[in-house]
């Protein structure tokens, strides 16, 4: 799916080593026929798993969902997110502008039963391995509801990844016991504390936003203002550390001497921490899988992206989300 | 000011170190007599620039806010913030329970007129350099008088530490245009651009959370909910990479050789970003000056938070504050 900030070459060469790891991967790749047909003459096995479907249009970033749904249906976006309706496509990636490919999923992909309205997660590195945040951007209402699907949704994705019976949740609030979480919060909490009583999930308490890094709960549910901002703030404090970094290494000859002995170890690091490596957002609660990457993604995010999607296929994540959800709201109903 | 997280000898060789950076200094210091004056023994400068107050009580972590306010009369904290009303002290330095200290200074050391509540800033490190963004954890509703308080205290913060004529000022929001924002955000933005264009604020825009490690604005205004989790989950993020970094660099000999070599400079970036040694929050809107510390500080903290604090009482920082923020309120009132 092209038509986004994210190079062709970066996209063919990022789904090119998915390929080479999952190698019944098949892909459809929406955008300009010419201009891709062109660039994947370089990925040569790549070439023999695609068709590319020709879109006389794109959705820019600047586009405001609420205008694209009846304007853009020649757009690359549309037509990918068109093809899991008509059943040619089994997820949808896309590298361009969030709000629109949120509107279109929820439109076209319909939202599972008792769920209003999709939530983005995220896959988040931390001190013991990784954990589920979400929303990341998709609500930016403060609900119980919606904290509580969160919750359902999160907790399904991080058993099915991380293989675990019952993932530990935490809500995000803040720390000082005077100020702790507004009605909507601690409605949500108080009902999440009832289904952990039930035996159903495996509720924490409230989470710190330090928490999140130090792993204290394998599922991490907010609302998608707060989330959003946690996530970028992350990113950008990643960013300042990498960049602070190599210019003190670039401070003096021993400096550089070092770097480049640790220069291995560090590149992993960087890479386990790098957003653009880690920043792709699933998106929650729909009938079938959609995955936002970063805009400005490099081959090896494309990579990572497209390797999780395969994972979550190959489980038929959509379908165990679909079953867990609507036994959990039967059971919480009751 | 003791009976808090951080051990008292950290305390005091951070005092003293900042007291030989700024000779004229004195200090008092609360808590348990006994037990600083044998601690002060081995600070002898300190020593001399130094009165104890015997504490016979201490407000806890768990201690509620509400619950302190008539039980606690002879504990450090309270006695620390009286000092200021009956003009023994000029600032008070804690590494106590926040939202007691905020409670116990709001109710004895009064706000600003017009500022109904104060709240917390904090200098964040950016890629220019730093920033002043707050609140981060006093008020968590949000609120558009709230918000454009923030921005006037936050300004004349700026403007004083930063030693800038106009600081630039931008709102902590999402990135989706079609989410941007919800009605008291929107109306503090309005606002906030009609004063920039009578030319009496420098007012950006929206920022987001990445924004904040950029440096794209000299002022990042938020509530107190959003402003606690940015902060947090940036003091996670930093936690994380430094101990990712750590390990990477135990991984091999060739890695430990690598840090050995750089290690000076790697020391200086994580002093740059450690939350243990930035961590410190300014009550903004008081009548006089109010420093929280991070509960777990090391010495380095506490000389930093002691020299911004002697540099902000040189400056007169509480006058020109009450003077900015009370002209200002008459230009806004016009």
């Amino acid at each position: 799916m092209l038509g986004s900030e994210t190079e062709t070459q970066e996209i063919l060469k990022g789904l090119e080593q998915s390929l080479m790891r999952n190698i019944n991967y098949r892909f459809h790749l929406f955008g300009d026929k010419h201009h891709i047909s062109n660039e994947l003459r370089n990925f040569e096995k790549l070439h023999n798993a695609t068709n590319i479907t020709e879109c006389a249009d794109s959705i820019t970033m600047e586009d405001k969902p609420s205008e694209i749904i009846k304007s853009k249906t020649s757009s690359s976006m549309y037509l990918a997110i068109k093809s899991i309706e008509q059943k040619n496509a089994d997820a949808v990636l896309s590298f361009g502008n969030t709000g629109a490919l949120m509107t279109l999923s929820a439109l076209n992909i319909k939202t599972l039963p008792e769920i209003k309205r999709p939530s983005i997660a995220s896959i988040w590195p931390n001190m013991k391995g990784e954990s589920i945040v979400l929303d990341l951007g998709a609500n930016t209402k403060l609900s119980a509801k919606y904290l509580i699907d969160n919750a359902l949704l999160g907790t399904s994705l991080a058993s099915i990844l991380f293989k675990i019976d019952k993932p530990t949740i935490g809500i995000l609030n803040v720390g000082s016991e005077d100020i702790k979480g507004n009605e909507e919060i601690k409605n949500s909490s108080d009902r999440l504390r009832e289904l952990d009583r039930l035996g159903l999930i495996s509720y924490y308490g409230y989470v710190e936003g330090n928490d999140i890094s130090l792993g204290k709960t394998n599922v991490v549910v907010t609302d998608g203002f707060t989330g959003n901002i946690a996530l970028k703030t992350a990113e950008g404090t990643a960013k300042l550390f990498q960049s602070h970094l190599n210019s003190a290494y670039k401070s003096s000859f021993i400096s550089k001497l070092g770097y480049a002995l640790s220069s291995i170890s560090l590149k992993s690091v960087k890479e386990r921490l790098d957003p653009r490596v880690h920043n792709c957002g699933i998106f929650m609660g729909l009938n079938a899988l959609v995955v936002k990457c970063h805009g400005h993604s490099e081959y090896k995010g494309v990579s990572y992206a497209a390797d999780i999607i395969y994972s979550l296929l190959v489980n038929k994540v959509d379908e165990k989300i679909k079953k867990y959800v609507i036994e959990m709201q039967n059971k919480i109903a009751i």
